[in-house]
């Protein structure tokens, strides 16, 4: 766990009170927590652009399941990654289709490759990722 | 299962070929299959501007468990919203910090105002979240 | 020109110290420079989503300028919306391609209706759009 | 002027008739142009992913002109990059507040280190970049 500093910060006076109005909407209970959210989000914005980064990707797709023996394919692929696949959930959202997510630890060049990879494969209807932070 | 239906479509050939590089180098097999994809996040792009459409999301957060009560504050969310949470998944990072995966469904407008009310949560350090379409 | 507050923000050490060393490499001279950026940035975040708000769009489009009459057309819907347009800006990309920027100012939606009609003329290769406040 | 060769396309039944929906609300005249402007965002946004590649961007920046001398430090930051400034539009929004595009040429990583730079500056409120291809 880590020190906890205070810094004042300037801002403009109708800007604050906007915020305060959205963060409040949001439901956060005070504006420390808020601003140090978007800090974060800053950081792991810029942590993505480097490609030998050490982060986590949680990778969603939609698939059809009796589809070119689509489940088959995705196994193949995940065990030939075993090092960037950390777990996975199965959700039946009806009887077509399949939702997945898949969460990978790695270099962020490794993740979006396979990542690209399992979107690529055959019954994927598309995916998306997030990347966050391991710190 | 639905019917395939075969259309002619018009390219350049210049970008056909960079389109086709692209696709090899992602891992596609053909390119009906990646042009579909595109076809399909298009959709899904539009979906998501309507607050009243039914959709997935998958929301990512990191949290620091021993901060907070966290863990409490994020049980005592999601059981007040049995009807939008599907399913969720866990991973400890490190010493620290945890990554949860949480599937939701819903109306995209509850779907936002749960994730914005998990992410705002004392301890949440940041989260994202994606849509994805039912059908 | 608005009233100047200044406010105690409570930051973890070591993503204070990350903060500090990513806004410095971006240039900026002061952390409450940097944290108000942010904070502007999330409030023009939600002002989009509102389709009634009054905002600026620059859209930028592509396009090969002798295919289909495309500057025809392009001043034809531009003309149509007077009221949406307020200044443009074009640029020979080289003999076959021209750059042109349109900056509209309106409500969310009539920007975004406008812009799909502008991107979806024939001969434009694609355009993008950033929304800004007016305040 | 470019090659058109046409090729079939598979496209599910349902998906197809959901997408001739969106792009006739879109404006689009016919399939074939829709198609080629997913396919052609979707070369842009690989070729930003090179920070070698030679591009195009358009920066908007909001900022409040009788505030810190903002505009000479503009002046001044453009001044100093005459090979990656193509040219700049400028819109007077209200009494306090400017609009300004600059429109930049260059390679990737160049175009975002200024436009970081101008952001980060006094007084400049936000900005926000697009990419664009140069072919």
């Amino acid at each position: 766990m880590d020190k906890i500093i205070r810094k004042g910060i300037a801002f403009d006076a109708k800007v604050l009170r906007q915020f305060d109005d959205l963060i409040r909407e949001k439901g956060y209970k005070n504006r420390s927590e808020a601003i140090r959210d978007l800090v974060r989000m800053e950081l792991v914005e810029q942590e993505m652009q480097n490609p030998e980064a050490q982060m986590m990707g949680t990778l969603t797709i939609v698939y059809e399941h009796h589809r070119h023996h689509v489940q088959d394919e995705l196994t193949h692929i995940q065990h030939h990654h075993p090092d960037l696949i950390r777990s996975s959930l199965h959700i039946h959202i009806n009887p077509d289709n399949c939702l997945e997510v898949i969460v990978l630890e790695g270099m962020v060049k490794n993740i979006q490759k396979l990542a690209d990879e399992i979107i690529a494969a055959k019954g994927v209807k598309y995916g998306k990722i997030v990347m966050t932070s391991l710190t």
